[in-house]
């Protein structure tokens, strides 16, 4: 089996919200697709680990926000390579509750839904949800995982369906800095060094001071 | 409900072909995803109207094959717009036999699964599937669903999850020629009326005698 096959489907990148008991929380997600249109369902698959898989079994309700090419590439990060059991991802970002959900105000379109049935695989629940309420929220592309792969240099967390170990390696040349927590590999025209302080890494939020030097 | 928003969802475009009593059969797909790598487990979503679906359930394996934006586009139509039943759609395409299932040699990867869980939904059936075998097999870029409506402008099937009427009807100015089988709107450079007698319609392989004139 040549793995590198799974790389050819495709894919978009969203942030799957829902409630912790009154306390927003969510997580990143790359699996998402609707499944019919009568009654509109769709689906989103959610490693079982992740705080959020419990919270959407606890509420019954989740909301898709889907990421545009112009959404600020830090979101994913945030919601990605961190908990929301300690950690309010929410209080990063701007959002709205819309049909009861809360829903990011930087991305291209909603899909909010009421979970209807579930189907467990070892590692991940796949969610299927009647959608209860959708719009588009900014005119804008929608990001493919492909766009945030080889445009934003973006790398998959651990608890995503499509992780892969030595896709995470990255491939780094002499003097390169690295973040420790989502793999990103700087490679501005800026020297590392010079970056201010208080720059953060574009994909997770990481400081400057935990990059490490390859 | 703004159904414009579930167009922000990304996907590609997939062959899902299976076998018929021995005949290779199959349909076209856009609902296609890893939902885990350990063990590797994919999911693909066939309406419960197509001939493949049934075969699935009756064979217990199916294949993905990934098509890719140089694929002929005449297969989306071959294997979108028709029922399997009565028609041998393989024998309109070169295929060969992987991991004992047919696959399509005009594609970029397959990924062949065995079936190991399914979810009904009104009118749709997700088929989850542990890998059994997959590869590359053109160096190509995948073909998104966006790309196959921007960029080859081809149309959904009425089978397809994410099928829209509205969508469907053709935005058609006048002496337009459009296709009766799939609502492929013509509108190359050569006028309609000199092509060549044996022009066929790019996406589902329509005679250029039906074409109808708007």
């Amino acid at each position: 089996m040549n793995s590198k096959a799974f790389y050819s489907l495709s894919y978009g990148v969203y942030i799957v919200s829902t409630w912790d008991n009154g306390r927003p929380t969510g997580c990143t997600a790359n699996c998402a697709a609707q499944i019919t249109s009568n009654p509109a369902t769709v689906m989103v698959s959610i490693n079982k680990d992740n705080f959020t898989n419990s919270c959407i079994r606890d509420c019954g309700y989740f909301a898709i926000s889907v990421l545009s090419e112009t959404s600020d590439p830090s979101i994913i990060g945030t919601f990605g390579f961190r908990s929301g059991k300690d950690f309010d991802k929410f209080s990063q970002v701007s959002y709205a509750i819309k049909d009861k959900m809360p829903v990011l105000e930087d991305c291209c379109a909603y899909i909010a839904c009421k979970v209807i049935d579930t189907m467990d695989t070892s590692t991940h629940t796949v969610f299927l949800g009647e959608v209860i309420g959708a719009d588009t929220v900014q005119n804008a592309t929608p990001m493919t995982y492909s766009y945030y792969h080889n445009v934003i240099k973006g790398k998959t967390a651990k608890n995503s369906p499509t992780y892969q170990a030595d896709e995470n390696e990255p491939q780094v040349s002499a003097n390169k800095y690295v973040c420790p927590v989502c793999n990103y590999v700087y490679d501005g025209n800026t020297p590392f060094e010079e970056l201010p302080d208080d720059w953060v890494c574009p994909i997770c939020g990481a400081p400057k001071k935990v990059f490490q030097k390859r």
